[in-house]
């Protein structure tokens, strides 16, 4: 595969896509950023790395934490980590109460918001310095450690947060949380600012598609425990969109509200994009987009 | 009418039935009271006072106070009040966070717990000293200096408190909550912890019978806002048993997981007996039974 | 009270408002009638009738109908009614099948058309011939032998009614119809192909307000059901604006898509209108106008 | 591989499994089969076939027929399919009416009754003699001109589905359902009621693996049709289980409450399981067993 001719071709055709997406306004820091920011980075297990358009610069990336968080929560919990949360897709938007009410506060999964608050809530009761330790993790799996949390961003979404306290509260009203509600969302809102570029992303995502093993062979994940968060990434990772995303891209993969994407072929390759023009379902259009002419493109997908 | 015989007879009939009601222990506080307390009291709008059993001592009278506070909240707002809070039934129990979700963050009635609080916001933004002049109207209301918050009940709540601080947070996600999240709920929490007598009670709604005039004669509200008020306590006061309660007793009420209940017949008296015993529905079980008693044996309802 | 004044007051009044409601289409056959038509009918306890407008010209009375098969089945199966069908406000359009399924297949109520199907199957279990059995008691209640179903308006309902014919169904998934579907339907679409003018209507819902006993002095119901059912009324006769119906109108009613609206004040009188111009919860909007000016005319309402 | 020995064990370590499940008692007709039968075919790529137990005797695939009816109606729609159904996951039971009535009557997905029912429209509307059309595509999918339908079956669902008739009826409420309810009951009453061997349900999906061609080289989907419905079995195949089974398992597949499951590996394999007893949520417990363990020996699967 060339790489770099496919990802200049798919780069300029969906930047001649017609776009309807906007920025995301909730978190008033995030608001501040360009729109027509635009990179895809793709690593491949061999170690080559293939760039183009904004894939160095440094951006939010929110949600896509999400996947970091439960890995680390899996590294020492395993399977005991979803007594407390679901492996289920939700069929709700990403911040819904009603589901939770239904089923007495256990969340469908870890990439809701729900979820990720009662994985950081595990993280804090096992962590000796949460905030800290958790930045370590990400910067070995991504092999670097300039990654850091953007403070300006973590404030902006405390200080705009009442869904997530809202969500965090009912969860403790149900038991399933263990920390003070502050703490954990504290540490949530970190999680959530932390900021990576593309190519960050991409190498950080590595071990999810080697079979836990990071670029530097590094273990993390047992070969098992790296397919099965694949498959939770697959059928949840992309809100009430993960269905779309798996019809249209059939990759694992994860979004966040910052605009970026991080989708992996297992044994091949790890991609990330990061466009902050969002959808209605808060996904980010032009990385739809060139995802799904990534898969279309080289015939690669899991399926 | 000879109410002392009556409340004699079904007083006597109440304590005969077999109960299945527990006492509410998510207040920690609360649960301290004894199950066996019983009190009524009845006041006829021409000044006569009924009481029996326990119907001199105080208890909490939690969500009772929700029909005081719309109440205050109504004298200065008028009709403006429903531009933030409902007047239908909610279908749903006293603290579901589901009907708000679907309907915006616009609470159904001001008699769930999400409708109580926006209420409370509405008071904390047009009072000068919001817990004080309060309590001042309910003083007013019952013409009874002595009536206060039992602080110890108010901290219980707040330390248990989750659910509701996620329905207050969920509500201020929806712009409807203008003032702390924190300053709203110490209110909320404070005005659930007054504690008042049956007797007390049946005084501080005399005006809802007398067309919005108190025993000695003030105006709080005009015959009209009254009317309306005993409507919104006759579809919406026993949160999702308000039906049950409108079949069976047929008259305006509200009632409190204190096990307080306060109702009324427009024109002739209020009534309002105590026993911490609740049903399924969080409603007094004795209570209950006492009023469709007293609806059966006098012949008298709204109906 | 001059009642003739009142009435002409009011519906001069309600004429003059400005109005947004339009006629229902969901059954063809209804949509012919014109949207100007505009009548009322108070019929006093001590037998005297007022009338203005289209208040003789005969119309479907729909789910108006619904309060009347539930006072037949009442009258033979008393309390045991309630064992199929509950007596709270649902909080949910009239034809939700949401609630039904959280609830397990028992409608909340009499009104809404879930429970009035579970009531059309009680009635067929429990009669000789039920459709011509219905009418007679219809015919009793109103002192009037010419009312009649409209077997147009019943054909129409029936190729047009799947989401009748989806409760039905559902209902019958969860055991709660015991006759074939389609015989449910059938005596269900009937039902509410009953043509009566305003001043049927009010005599009709006559013994309603006094006590069980007709006009002409026949006893349907005993005291303490014409109460239970005016209670029903009260809490869920208006859909999702039961609560706005009660708080702005103060008595007990029932409405139809056919533009009818009756209610009624207990020992005092029944009042019935007409205009087919629904607002969006599909209750007239000049009749619910009408009501309003009539209780806050006359100081007359429940509460 | 040697996929001899694999099935051998898998099936031992199966059946050594203690068990919770029982067999459907929806559809009478079903019930009657032996609770106790056990079978797996897996047949590769490259032509080979292995069996173990009662893999050849035919039972009810049951809703597995939803794989291939949405296939059928994919050729000759294409991408127009999802104009009525969607591709996402429900988080709700298989006959849950909730979701429908929210999204307005599209269903979630072609694999939720609802969403196979519109399928199943859309083929009436689209074939000349429907039942024998879609056999006939059965039998060419699996190169097989003995599979048939079970009359018995077909009769049995249709006289006890009431809840397949709410949601059909609901449908056509919505518009989505442009023939008589009756027929289109019928003709998926008949295609649930398709019966085969776990043989023949592994070559009917071979196309599935095989980029849309059969075992005998007939092309019926294009390379990335054959993806994308895998895609959407892979994320709705198994109701509210997909994602536990996509976690344990981590292959596309589909089940029937007549205990069938089918799975496959694209380029690999397909494999079909059939044990009649269901967990709870209506999915075969030792099937799933059997299938998390052959991926789990063999280390195949998609992540």
């Amino acid at each position: 595969m060339n790489y770099d001719v496919i990802l200049s071709e798919i780069f300029a055709a969906s930047l001649a896509l017609p776009t309807n997406g906007a920025i995301a306004t909730t978190i008033p820091e995030l608001a501040t950023v360009s729109p027509d920011k635009f990179g895809i980075h793709l690593t491949t297990l061999d170690g080559k790395d293939f760039g183009i358009g904004d894939s160095n610069e440094k951006f939010s990336i929110q949600s896509i934490s999400k996947a970091l968080s439960v890995a680390f929560a899996f590294t020492f919990l395993g399977e005991k980590v979803w007594e407390r949360v679901g492996v289920e897709p939700s069929g709700n938007p990403f911040n819904s109460l009603v589901q939770l009410e239904y089923e007495k506060g256990k969340p469908r999964n870890p990439f809701i918001n729900a979820g990720a608050i009662v994985i950081a809530d595990i993280l804090i009761s096992n962590l000796q310095n949460p905030k800290k330790d958790f930045l370590e993790f990400v910067r070995t799996l991504s092999g670097n450690s300039t990654i850091d949390y953007n403070p300006k961003v973590a404030l902006s979404e405390k200080n705009t947060g009442f869904r997530n306290a809202a969500l965090a509260n009912f969860l403790k009203s149900f038991g399933n949380i263990e920390n003070e509600v502050e703490d954990v969302l504290d540490f949530y809102f970190h999680q959530c600012a932390i900021e990576m570029s593309c190519k960050e992303l991409a190498h950080a995502f590595y071990c999810f598609a080697n079979e836990g093993k990071t670029r530097e062979g590094i273990s993390i994940l047992t070969p098992s425990q790296a397919k099965r968060l694949n498959a939770v990434m697959q059928t949840c990772g992309f809100y009430d969109e993960s269905g779309e995303f798996t019809y249209k891209v059939g990759l694992p993969g994860k979004s966040g509200i910052g605009g970026g994407i991080v989708a992996l072929l297992p044994n091949h390759f790890t991609v990330a994009t990061w466009s902050p023009k969002l959808n209605k379902k808060g996904n980010s259009e032009l990385g739809m987009h060139a995802l799904e002419l990534l898969t279309t493109k080289t015939g690669l997908s899991i399926f």
